[in-house]
C-alpha cells in the first residue's frame, strides 16, 4: 500500500492517528521537502515522535526533493505492491497536485493507495473569522526577478473582487532552487530557501497596480492608456487586507487594516514564515468585520473603511 | 482553556494527536451534532477511543444540537478559564462560521482559547484531481420546498462558470429540524435527519436552469424573457460534473461525466451520505482531465467533452 499523508500545518502532533499508524507500518517513509515546510518541526522531532515500527525498528525519513520525486518516482514506489510505503506532504496531501501524478502511477502499475487528508492552508484560513463560502479563487504571488513581473495573479485578484469575493495570496517559497548560472552550468548547487514575506507581498501588490513607467519598456503605450485601476476595485487606502503570520502554529498572528496600514507596520513585527495574504471583497458581513476587528491596526479605522468603503453595517 | 477541535472527515482515527491530547485533559468534551456527521463513527466508538483522562475516569462526550450551541454557550464555556473544555467539530473547526462565535465569547470572557484545525470538504475535494486553485467560491445548495426555490446559489455558480471556474457544491443538511407545525406550536418534536444526495441536486439545478412556467406566477413576464442561458454557461449535455460520495471515507466514490451522464446513473450507486457535486469550469486542464478519467462514467465521452467543450486538449 502506498499512503499519501497529510501532516497539516505546523507542530508533528498536527498528525492523525490514522496517518501516525500507516506510518509506523511502513518500510520506508519519505518527507516531501519542497513544495512547503512544517513551521514547528524538525526531522529529528518527527522521527522522534514516530518512534518505531512493530517490528522494533527506527523509523527514519528520507527527504525527497523536487528532483528525486519527478525523476526517481519509481524508486519511492518499488515494492509498494507488497509492502507499505508512506509519502508525508505538509497540509493536506492534494494541496499541491504534483502528487496526484504519484497516484497516477500507483494506478498504472496496480499498487492500492490511500490518501490521508489533513488541515491545510486552504481551510485553517478560516481562523481568521471570514467565512470560507465567501472566498474565491486561491492565488499564488510569484516573486518578481528583475524585469519578470508576471500580473496573472492581479488579475485573478481583480476577478474575485468584482464578484465581492475575499482571496486568499499564498506567498512564493524557494526551496533547493538553483541560481540561473548554476541551473545553466549544471551544477547541483543551491541557493538558500526563501520565503516570501507579507511586506514584499504588498509591494509587489501595490507595483503591480501602478501604471508603468514609460521608459520601461521601448514600445510602451501613451500613459493614458495605463489610467490606475477604477479605486472602487483596489485601492491601498481603501481595501482592506489581513497579513497571516504562521498559520496553525502557536505563534499564529493575523493584522487587518487597510494595505497601506499594513505596509507601514515593523516588517519584523510579522515574525518568521510562512506568510499569507488575504484581500477582503465587498460581501464583508457584520459577523465577519466584528470577529475581525480584534485584528484591526486601529479598530476606529477597521470600522470606518468597512461602513465608508465596504457599505457593512 | 476551551479547545475548538477538527475531527476530520470520517473515522474517528482521523483526529490529530494534538486534538487527542486535549480532549484528555477536559473535564467536558461536546461533540457538536448539527452541521455535520462524521461518516464512520459512533459516540460510542468516538469514546472508546479517546478512552480515559489522567486521573482514570471515562471520557464522556455531550451531544451539542443548535439549539443548545445559541442558547446555552455560557454553560459550554463554564469554568473553560481554569477547566478544560474541549468541543468537537465534524471536519475543521471553522467550515461553519457558526463557532467563531463561541471564540468571540472566550475573548469577551477572557477564557483561553485555542482551535485545533483538520481536514474538511474543502481541501479534502482535492482528491479527485482538479486542482484547488481553480475552484472559485463555494456553493451551498438548499432543499427546494414545496414553491420555495431560492436561486442565489445557482447565480454563484455560474458566476464561477464565467471566469472558467470549478465549482464545489455542498448539499443540504437537516439535522433535528422540527417541522413548521411543530415550530408554530413550539412542539421539540424533530423530524427525522435529512441528507441532499446527489440525484436530488442534479434535479435542482437543472430544473433552476429552466425557464418557468408562465401558469406558475399569475405576474410572469413573456417566456421570451425567459429563454434558457446561452449554452456556453451551463448545459446539462455538455457541462461536466463529478459526483462525490462520502469524501474521505473508506467507501469515498467519485464519478464524473456530463450532468444528463450522473442524472442517468442508478441513484442507489451514489451509495449513503454525505454527497457533493463539481461542476467543472473551462479552466479544466489536462492534467485534470486525465486523472479523472479514472472515475468517467464513460471515458470516451469524458475525453470527447472535454476536448469539444472545454478546448482541453
Amino acid at each position: 500500500m502506498f499512503y499519501l499523508i497529510g501532516l497539516g500545518l505546523s507542530s508533528p502532533k498536527d498528525i492523525t492517528l490514522a496517518g501516525l499508524e500507516a506510518i509506523r507500518r511502513s518500510q520506508r517513509v519519505y518527507l516531501e521537502a519542497y513544495t512547503s515546510i512544517l513551521m514547528e518541526a524538525s526531522t529529528d522531532q518527527l522521527e522522534a515522535l514516530y518512534g518505531k515500527r512493530e517490528d522494533g525498528t527506527n523509523i527514519k525519513l528520507q527527504l525527497a526533493d523536487r528532483e528525486m520525486v519527478e525523476t526517481q518516482s519509481d524508486e519511492i514506489l518499488k515494492n509498494a505492491a507488497v509492502d507499505h510505503v508512506s509519502f508525508l506532504v505538509v497540509g493536506d496531501p492534494f494541496g499541491a497536485t504534483t502528487h496526484t501524478d504519484l497516484l497516477l502511477r500507483c494506478k498504472e502499475s496496480k499498487i492500492p493507495y490511500k490518501a490521508i487528508h489533513n488541515a491545510s492552508v486552504l481551510n485553517a484560513i478560516g481562523a481568521t473569522g471570514l467565512s470560507l463560502y465567501n472566498y474565491g479563487q486561491t492565488v499564488s504571488i510569484p516573486f518578481f526577478i528583475g524585469n519578470w513581473k508576471p500580473r496573472s495573479w492581479v488579475d485573478r485578484l481583480l476577478d474575485n473582487l468584482s464578484l465581492g469575493l475575499h482571496t486568499l495570496l499564498l506567498l512564493d517559497i524557494k526551496v533547493k532552487e538553483q541560481s540561473e548560472e548554476n541551473l545553466a552550468r549544471g551544477r547541483k548547487i543551491y541557493e538558500p530557501p526563501r520565503f516570501m514575506s507579507i511586506p514584499t507581498a504588498i509591494n509587489q501588490l501595490l507595483t503591480s497596480l501602478k501604471p508603468p513607467c514609460p521608459e520601461d519598456s521601448a514600445d510602451a503605450a501613451p500613459m493614458t492608456e495605463h489610467a490606475p485601476l477604477p479605486v472602487t476595485r483596489l485601492d491601498p487606502d481603501k481595501t482592506l487586507a489581513i497579513s497571516v503570520s504562521r498559520l496553525g502554529s502557536s505563534t499564529q498572528k493575523f493584522c487587518a487594516g487597510s494595505l497601506s496600514q499594513l505596509a507601514q507596520l515593523d516588517a519584523k513585527g510579522f515574525g518568521d514564515p510562512l506568510h499569507s495574504l488575504i484581500i477582503i471583497g465587498h460581501r464583508l458581513n457584520p459577523i465577519e468585520r466584528d470577529y475581525i476587528s480584534q485584528f484591526a491596526v486601529d479598530t476606529d479605522q477597521w470600522y470606518c473603511l468597512a461602513r465608508e468603503q465596504y457599505k457593512c453595517s
